[in-house]
């Protein structure tokens, strides 16, 4: 009963298909994606649903970015693994059910069977966020209250870009990082753009992975650059530093938003998904 | 100590200067725009938080647009008259403290002296909607669930814009509105745009005015164009009824946002206030 599109079986895995899932969310009322005992996350909303569509327990989701409180995503990615014979007869009507089961915080957009390989998390090639902030006399637009934080003080977007720039490449982002133990905080940031939209400023950042609080410490530390109390040169001095610096300041949660994972081809999904978890769990 | 942009004030009214306000609200929590007894409005929110800044009891407002529950607005203009003297002490700090008295849900964006004649509702040339519709299987977005409405079929957003076409001008629109004592229903539609964003559907409506309910019935009838229960002949039809149509479904208010109001230049305005006033009044 197997369909065209779908991989083969790995041996001893006891027929199991893997699925992948694109995810999106309001992050207002979550404790983040993290599942944690008595708390209302995103992981425990979809496993829970999940369990009820498909009769199973123990289902177990590996995502592409643990977003933290308050953090919302448009393009979060998901997998699990889900006995192949359940997912053939859930398979024409399991989106709309799914979301049934749902609160209207939370969106699964596309359940699709993942090629050969696929690793939500460890296929990944790229992260990209979104931040909103408004420097507005007047606050923040209550429709985009939700995802837009406030700025006390006027903000230029130019030289915040143009500070940006010089933080792209392959870098260690130890003064932006929350320190864990045994990672590395060496990223390659792809694009850091700060461009003004009407009364709020978008900040675009991609890399090849986020360390823990990146995106909201860059964001600080361009919004001081952006008020004119710090240079370019300080922005790209922080670089050096080599440990977390207690001149950026977080940004907010609420701002931030999880816009795209990318991932290679089909063809190349195998081969990436074990040359990246040997990169990653590596000694920092 | 009168500034040079501001109006001289006519004789007899006590020194009062006629200030506009631009405003815009996230509708979900408020019963509409008219301030009601023992409700949550936005007209009863603002001017208590006018009366509190400027120390003045019985300050009225005059809206472009009153929004039902729900609605919501980006471009809301309205209008008062305050002592001049008074609008003098504050004009400089009056944006930021009655922002600062105001909840999240509602903002001011900007508090201007009116040119002389002007009327924030008989002086308007137009009004703009934006009515948001997702049509998804998944259904809403999440972080756009407040201002998107959830369709359950399937609808055809080129289908519904060619329709809408034949709506256009000055026209009796009856089969769209609640009727009101003594209220024509005769209006000029100068845009019934239907446009697909992604995932969700967006109709944009400008008229000279719409009378209750209006866009929302509009809605309602281009959906069922687009589900293909109806076609452009049944909707043109609707027209020639005069009396409100009950095959016509009025959609939920949460999808509607007042866009924008739009005003002749400063010099046409002593003018239209007076035309306009003479024509809305006229017997239906």
């Amino acid at each position: 009963m197997r369909q065209s599109n779908e991989p083969a079986s790995p041996p001893g895995d006891g027929g199991l298909i893997r699925l992948r899932l694109d995810v999106c969310y309001d992050g207002t009322d979550f404790f983040g994606w993290a599942a944690q005992p008595g708390l209302r996350t995103v992981e425990q909303m979809l496993q829970d649903a999940l369990s009820t569509l498909a009769r199973a327990e123990h289902l177990r989701l590996t995502v592409a970015g643990r977003t933290d409180a308050g953090v919302h995503a448009e393009g979060q990615v998901a997998h699990l693994d889900l006995d192949a014979a359940r997912w053939h007869e859930l398979s024409d009507t399991a989106l709309r059910r799914l979301n049934g089961l749902l609160p209207g915080d939370v969106r699964v957009l596309a359940i699709t069977v993942a090629p050969p390989g696929f690793d939500a998390r460890f296929s990944a090639l790229w992260r990209s966020y979104r931040y909103r902030i408004s420097d507005a006399d007047f606050g923040v637009r209550p429709l985009r209250r939700r995802d837009t934080a406030l700025w006390r003080r006027a903000l230029d977007a130019p030289a915040m870009h143009a500070a940006a720039q010089r933080l792209l490449g392959l870098r260690d982002f130890a003064a932006f990082c929350k320190r864990r133990e045994g990672a590395t905080t060496i990223r390659t940031l792809q694009r850091l753009d700060v461009v003004r939209d009407g009364d709020a400023i978008e900040i675009h950042a991609r890399s090849d992975a986020f360390c823990h609080s990146m995106v909201r410490s860059l964001v600080g530390a361009l919004a001081a650059v952006g008020e004119g109390r710090r240079d370019a040169d300080w922005l790209a001095g922080l670089l050096e530093l080599g440990s977390r610096s207690g001149e950026v300041t977080v940004a907010p949660p609420h701002g931030l938003t999880l816009v795209a994972v990318g991932y290679p081809s089909d063809a190349e999904l195998a081969g990436r998904a074990e040359q990246t978890r040997a990169i990653r769990v590596s000694p920092g």
